[in-house]
């Protein structure tokens, strides 16, 4: 378990200090750090401490996740919270066997990626299982061409939820290896609706100070001056790299 | 245009005024409420008012959405920033041939659906293009059964850039009424990619108090409630429903 390396909003918001005019709206100084710290210091937790999850905190989160934005305010996220300890184990071993396939699968990464563990199942204080609901073929608007903006949406909702819990100090890992149809028997889901999330949610000994698999050298955050094109693919954009684009 | 109704953070976080224990690792008060509002003043965004964003700001937008969590930590997003202002016209061009094609799609509901304007494509400050880069198939890890992880971690990156900007004081939306196929061929996108959003981004006159499909009568928020299951589709779950749950 890592310390929490302490997030530097002035490594962000640096304009504020040379006093250039802000836009009508923008929240105050301390608001847009904390929401700067809250998306920095998010981390995809795998060890969690036990403990609880009070109700109402849980509903704030639930209805952070609920205010997300969606494609023709379809609003296409629904909730399983895992209370039983066997239906809990039930899915803890879907989780563990498709670890072994998805392990197999990567081949010659196979033994770095077993060192992975996703015992967070077990010991997060809660579960939340978050699914795609059914008829979701009838939302058309924003999704004729598109229509995975569905799963899009409900994404959002989870960041929400994640950057929620960051903020009132609770870790959240999204586990999404499992097998949806396995998944979706286990809980009873009718057909049509997809389960994508399995989450970890509870309090943790400490946040990682970089993200997990970064620590265990599986990959690296790109730079992200690598990422911004201008006007079409792989044109470098014009603008100069921040100094802490990829420091965290 | 409406009145921005004021996020009352008291509605939200209550259970620092009972003096509850927090975990650990919390924000602030002051924190949490900002964070809060962040996510419940949101708003997708059709209406802007001209204007710029500043390079820096534009910065730390895209290093807010560059800290998504990502399955594998794969970071499947890539940003083309349309500077061009024939591109952004050729952009608009092809939302606009799909928001016709949608309208003809809906049936009964295309006259409503022609109200909403996509507008905002040429008048927002800055228009920005979210792909999914190539070659994602080599990324098995968290995606063998659930491919589609690629397309949650790049909405999460929209969805941190979405709530910074707010925070900015900056209005986004994301319009996904377009054909992937012909914006990746006007963008010079290479096969095996993918656009999923056409971000409009910039000043705005007033964030809307509700979700605009929502003040347009287009659909209505659910209640929490009828999205929270416990251990199983469709079984309600014991928690009592906020008083705030479907207030804004």
């Amino acid at each position: 378990m890592r310390s929490t390396r302490a997030f530097r909003p002035s490594a962000v918001l640096k304009t504020d200090v040379v006093g250039e005019p802000l836009p009508d709206h923008a929240f105050s100084l301390p608001e847009r750090q904390a929401v700067y710290r809250a998306i920095h210091e998010r981390r995809d937790m795998r060890h969690f401490s036990g403990g609880s999850v009070a109700d109402d905190q849980l509903q704030r989160l639930l209805s952070a996740a609920h205010h997300a934005p969606s494609v023709g305010f379809m609003q296409p996220w629904r909730f399983i919270r895992i209370r039983s300890r066997p239906v809990r184990e039930s899915v803890h071993a879907l989780v563990e066997q498709e670890r072994l396939l998805t392990a197999q699968a990567l081949g010659e990464r196979e033994d770095e990626f077993m060192r992975l563990k996703v015992q967070g199942v077990l010991d997060a204080a809660e579960v939340l299982v978050v699914a795609l609901p059914p008829g979701r073929e009838a939302h058309v608007f924003g999704r004729r061409t598109l229509p995975e903006m569905d799963l899009a949406s409900a994404a959002c909702a989870i960041q929400n939820l994640w950057l929620a819990a960051r903020a009132e100090g609770l870790g959240m890992g999204w586990v999404s290896i499992f097998c949806p149809l396995k998944l979706g028997r286990l809980l009873d889901m009718p057909e049509g609706s997809k389960p994508i999330a399995v989450l970890c949610l509870g309090p943790v000994h400490a946040f990682y100070d970089q993200p997990m698999l970064q620590a265990e050298n599986w990959a690296r955050r790109a730079a992200l001056a690598d990422l911004l094109f201008e006007d079409g693919w792989g044109r470098p954009a014009g603008m100069p790299a921040p100094a802490s684009a990829s420091a965290s």
